[in-house]
């Protein structure tokens, strides 16, 4: 009697999670894992937003708000949209949302038609194309290489849009690659999707994570462009799953009527300690984080180089490189086991991101401090010599 | 450019959440509205959950736990079905969700086939529909009245039944009536479905908020159901957005892949503060707000009948009143809103149920205190003689 919908079969696990799981049990066994493997920051949520937490609770704030969210925390991201990206985004295109993935079920759940195409990097994501799937549209790999800094491009677009294709869907900076699109080929992707009636959805929840230049909002580009965001990352707050939506403003009403069925409103205790993550203490605080992981990745990425791994984009931003690995193994899944099970590092294959060249790369996430990435270096160096 | 998916032309908006917007505004406007319209306990978050969920930002629980939720709160629900039901429920078979939603969800995309047609009781909770419509399954109404205490049977499922149906989804307590399901009804529904190779799906949110006898769980009749928990009502946690699934063991993997993918984890702070919920202080409040909403309960249903509204069902747990005031409007929708314009209490009409005569009914909460519900009393008997 074990009958599942058929989109079940099309849904891959995370398999870093099974290596995590694996890497767990070592530890209970007394090993040391340096845990590269999961996108999560290392640094506890910054302590005003955990007093703004007390306070919510201290003040009962504990019933359900509006779908949307909290009205005063939508003027809060508004308002950050001006201080920091110097752009009027008006509150009423904000939707509040449980995490990033709420943003992307919600955005996917209101434009995903069945039987109809959508471009997802490749790699890329994977819950992407698995949202795009579950709402029974067809997600389409777009496979993006070191030649085009692991982007789309309007040209490997045009080899990929069909008369079935409804949208594309990007990150900048991305994950697993860090890479970026600068303010020209984000407005030459919006040109390319929104010219033949496209949808365009770009994922910006690594914003504030990056390195060289600060990364421009796709919003810059035009009021038709559906926005994914997240306090998770930059702001250091993965579990408490809040992130926000920024919607076309014809899409409002469907967005809601949607977060009120399927969620009926996001965390209330998040959303009042999420004020708090705008505020200059906050924000100075998470400058210095965001300077420690720069100083990560620039330990990191020529380390991981002399051992023979090849960093196959300039990671402009979040807290990942993604290394070619195809001169040390044959194939990187078997080497993430290999790196976990006898040199206690923890990596993600690239199995994770996609079906483009997976075999030939894996990421290293610079989520723990440089001590405990020297660490790992040091026990990479013993197991090439193994 | 306008160009939602077709989808979303089929979800309804909440209708009670309009009447709350403009409830607010004569609020905001000087006026005192008696709050009736929304399914949300008015007690704040039992103080020992509040603790607990202090103690869990000043222990930095603010990282991503599992996808299936923190394992000392999966054991804890296994051990308050032991306890509280006398039944063995594996840890393993528990999902902790964001929210009831989270879990009708990972429920929904788990087993709703495009095209395939899912039987909801109606009225019922909205979002039953929607969850079926959003995976493209095709939700059909099973009309229910007083003659069977608002519930479907056996013999009415038979004349909905059909070679495409693969499932029924049911409420026990029911939302808007109240109405329970006793042992041998559950039973009599599983033979029914699970006979047919269907899948049954029951909504226990409302359990623990029963005024008769304890409502028995559907998770006796036999291990392949399906339950969907929350920690919002009984638990008067709703803000935190937490609640669970009960999961027949071979679909396990399919939704912590779906889990996964969807929401990656429910709240952190939330479930460490839930681990408080089960505690025997907690229970005992839990408890004792229970007789209050008896209390309720037990005054406002005769007091709405003397009024000339018929209490179409007896509200056996809950905290709803669903009416018919046929005898005193023709049309609930506009007593509704006359009701909040000019007596200032505010109630659901039966609009937000479904399409079984909802013009007929309206829905009241006794979400507030009785001397809130007294004044209601006296403003809808002057109202009666505008």
């Amino acid at each position: 009697m074990y009958r599942p919908a058929s989109r079940t079969r099309d849904i891959a696990p995370f398999h870093v999670m099974e290596l995590l799981s694996r890497a767990r049990a070592l530890e209970a066994a007394g090993r040391d894992i340096v845990h590269m493997e999961v996108g999560e920051p290392d640094f506890p949520t910054p302590d005003p937003i955990l007093r703004a937490g007390h306070a919510a609770l201290d003040e009962r704030r504990t019933f359900y708000t509006a779908a949307l969210g909290l009205p005063e925390l939508r003027q809060a991201i508004t308002d950050f949209y001006a201080s920091r990206y110097g752009l009027a985004v008006p509150a009423s295109r904000i939707v509040v949302t449980a995490g990033a993935s709420g943003a992307l079920n919600l955005a996917l759940a209101c434009l995903c038609e069945p039987g109809r195409e959508w471009l997802v990097s490749d790699p890329g994501y994977p819950c992407n194309r698995h949202f795009v799937r579950s709402f029974e549209g067809v997600p389409k790999a777009v496979a993006v290489g070191p030649d085009s800094n692991f982007q789309p491009t309007p040209e490997s677009l045009a080899t990929h849009w069909t008369a079935r294709t409804d949208g594309l869907l990007v990150a900048s900076p991305a994950n697993p690659t860090g890479t970026t699109l600068s303010a020209p080929e984000i407005a030459a992707l919006r040109q390319f999707v929104v010219g033949r009636g496209g949808h365009l959805i770009v994922d910006e929840i690594y914003h504030g994570l990056s390195y060289e230049a600060d990364c421009p909002t796709a919003l810059a580009a035009g009021d038709d462009l559906w926005v994914v965001q997240s306090f998770s990352k930059y702001f250091q707050m993965t579990g408490w799953r809040l992130g926000w939506l920024v919607v076309p403003e014809p899409y409002r009403r469907d967005v809601e009527k949607l977060a009120q069925n399927f969620f009926i409103a996001p965390s209330t205790p998040a959303q009042y300690a999420a004020l708090a993550a705008f505020h200059p203490e906050t924000l100075a605080l998470l400058e210095a984080r965001r300077d420690e992981f720069r100083r990560r990745r620039d330990y990191l990425a020529p380390a991981l180089e002399a051992l023979g791994f090849r960093v196959a984009a300039r990671p402009q931003g979040a807290f990942y490189l993604y290394c070619d690995c195809s001169a040390l193994a044959a194939d990187s899944f078997t080497l993430a086991t290999r790196l976990l099970e006898e040199a206690g590092v923890a990596a993600t294959p690239g199995l994770d991101f996609g079906s483009y060249q997976p075999e030939k790369h894996i990421r290293f996430a610079y989520t723990t401090a440089i001590a405990r990435l020297e660490e790992a270096v040091r026990r990479l160096a013993s197991f090439r010599h193994l």
